[in-house]
């Protein structure tokens, strides 16, 4: 970094200025006095990328506009970029250029990160500029900065978030008016909780890249979005709702990422029964929630708005002022992310507690066979309900069964060897429970 | 600072060898190579200072400890004292000395900073050193670096604290097993939760500390703990706890510090019922939490370990880390706390919802004679019930009031006017509501 006049300004360029990015715009420009009282500084805001030139805002000074996002990145003197275009293709081009140019940068992009933050972490810290980019997960929660600095003398151990408010509105919706997926989507669809096409959110794409930042974050090694294991929400069905309730339990979409006992990492979004005295439990609507654990922390739980233009930004301008005092005084924070080489476990070699309902016969025996395939493939049965369902014109009975913690592999294996048999009446439903 | 050589270690003493202190020791000796490769230079720990000698804890080298602290703290090149004596007079002239001698300071003490820390962060700011104190408030919730960087760029405008573990541990006893105040209390003490001397904890002395320390760092001004109004536990009944509990709440000691719309500053401890479906009111036993709103963020919650060894060793470690990454680098963050000055508003003036609860002869015109007074004060009365207490001779009625917002002084001028009226058959019991 070049030395400065001590009084020069920092010089910020803003690319992209839809909902965040409109917020950060305002909150510099009417925040300038106490930003800079912050920084030591004054923030020079010296251009503000849009894809169109008609995005200009009404009321902003037109000059400070331009649709060549390229060459404001590639400005000289410029000290931070603040990416909030999204998406992987022109933001990561954008984001490599500012480090390349020296340029230390904000950004609110998970997806970028979740894709390639391996090589941007080791550019900037190549580079010695700042990444930050606390608003990437969990929009205006603190909970990068803890990661990265409150409990750096720790060791974290697990972290389980709903990370996603979207598909927490629609659970939230199916649970507590019985409504089934399609309509919950359809509801949040027209309050703006869910975009017309929603399988970023309800697939559990978004919560992975969130999952693989919190895993990378949280172990000091790199797991990438497509590392993490993926299962969304479409399939679950107002009876799992039911079952989880009859369980004691709450169903959330849940980030879950775990230091295993080899060392390894597992990285997995799917929903879980949650307990209802867990703190995650009544996390409702569009908030988010990171709950973890820590060796000497104990247990430590971050609750806030998961997105919108104003929390959104509020972290965001909470990353640029850290970083304009870094720039300030010529340092920058490394990422650590690559600090330690950590395999990504498979699925099938993570453990977890596992709630399994299937409708069968009502015959002796049954139960019997069942149990026996369990034991076969050494899953240890927890608890053990039948009922009788109603309406059913056939003698059935249904049975749940929650297991012990189990090898998913070995819980599959029972899965597979329960498949076909003559007194099954319907699929086995299979839905994991974290937090007991 | 004085230059050094780059792979010169980072000079530590630690103060104080206690429950945190121990901790301390342990991470910093077990962990030497992880916080080395996080800080970017070894930690070495020159010095331990203990009350006597025969404190030295087994397996540990006799030779680093000593009782002679203030040696210890004046040590030539002496980067960083990690101050976990608690009390205000040893831990201040030690604290002080290390600034003045221009070594870093890492504390837990919230007394002594709710008593002097604007001389302390003065001194800090003004010798270039750093003064963290993450374990001073609400142990290993990372809560004072999320307001002293991520939400720089916002305006927090009001913290609700649970932040004594003590007091939440007792009022949730006598919540969930009908205990009185001296039952839960005992039970407390049995377990190590209370302290044989309980006065810190139950008047409320160790939560206005710690809403001094928010005040200050929320609102970038200068609140001292004896500015901080204050109200205990001891005077709560098991008839209060039902009285929250018939007005869908609980009941908590709360920290409250807030930003008032002419600028000044609110800062108070007192029991308050909680609404049910706060984020606050499930916050159980010893944890502690912080509330938070925010202009932008909109509403944030922190939740974990209020105490306890580990939990705040790991608090203290955290920023063990950041200011020796800050001295290695040769700067230091300031604290800003003096940025702005605001005016602590005495209580009358603060603003509050009220349960007004009082037993009164069950003769007609009594509901009109009381609604009366609070119409003359200007107090809007949100909900009125009316009940005949069972087991009681006479005739009379309890009537429970909930306000609107109203003004402190007001509510007190109605209690003036009501006291000693010919129809209340005992005193009026007043209980502040938050979170509503």
């Amino acid at each position: 970094m070049a030395e400065r006049d001590e009084a020069a300004p920092i010089r910020v360029a803003l690319l992209g200025c839809g909902t965040v990015g409109g917020n950060v715009l305002r909150l510099v420009t009417t925040h300038a006095e106490e930003l800079a009282a912050q920084v030591g500084r004054p923030i020079e805001l010296v251009g503000v990328a849009v894809r169109s030139l008609d995005e200009v805002p009404a009321g902003m000074d037109p000059t400070l506009f331009t649709d060549d996002a390229a060459s404001l990145v590639a400005r000289d003197g410029l000290d931070i970029a603040i990416e909030l275009i999204g998406g992987t293709e022109v933001a990561g081009r954008l984001v490599r250029s500012a480090i390349a140019h020296g340029v230390s940068v904000v950004t609110a992009n998970k997806a970028l990160l979740g894709a390639h933050g391996d090589a941007l972490f080791a550019a900037a810290d190549a580079a010695g500029v700042d990444l930050y980019y606390e608003a990437a997960v969990a929009g205006a929660i603190p909970i990068i900065r803890p990661l990265r600095e409150s409990l750096v003398g720790d060791q974290v151990t697990t972290v389980m978030g709903i990370v996603n408010g979207t598909t927490n509105y629609i659970l939230d919706k199916m649970t507590s008016e019985q409504l089934s997926f399609e309509q919950a989507l359809a509801q949040a669809q027209r309050l703006g909780l869910a975009e017309a096409d929603p399988t970023a959110d309800v697939e559990g794409f978004d919560a992975a890249s969130k999952a693989a930042i919190l895993a990378s974050l949280s172990f000091h090694t790199w797991v990438s979005a497509d590392q993490v294991y993926r299962e969304g929400i479409t399939h679950l069905t107002p009876d799992d709702i039911r079952a989880a309730e009859r369980a004691g339990c709450v169903l959330k979409l849940l980030a879950v990422t775990q230091l295993l006992d080899d060392g390894r990492v597992s990285a997995r979004v799917h929903p879980a029964m949650v307990p209802r005295t867990h703190p995650l439990a009544s996390v409702s609507g569009a908030y988010n929630a990171i709950f973890l654990l820590a060796r000497e922390a104990d247990r430590l739980m971050f609750l806030g708005p998961g997105a919108g233009g104003a929390p959104t930004a509020s972290a965001v301008v909470g990353d640029l002022v850290t970083v304009a005092r870094n720039r300030r005084r010529g340092v920058a924070s490394p990422s650590r992310v690559a600090a330690a080489s950590r395999a990504v476990a498979p699925m099938g070699e993570v453990s977890s507690h596992y709630h399994l309902r299937f409708v069968v016969a009502d015959e002796p025996g049954i139960l019997a066979s069942v149990a026996a395939v369990f034991a076969a493939h050494r899953v240890s049965v927890r608890t053990v309900n039948q009922s009788a369902p109603e309406g059913t014109p056939e003698a059935v009975a249904q049975l749940s069964l929650m297991t012990h913690l189990a090898r998913e592999a070995d819980v599959q294996a029972c899965l597979a060897d329960l498949d076909g048999s003559p007194f099954l009446r319907g699929p086995i439903t299979l839905i994991r429970v974290e937090g007991v």
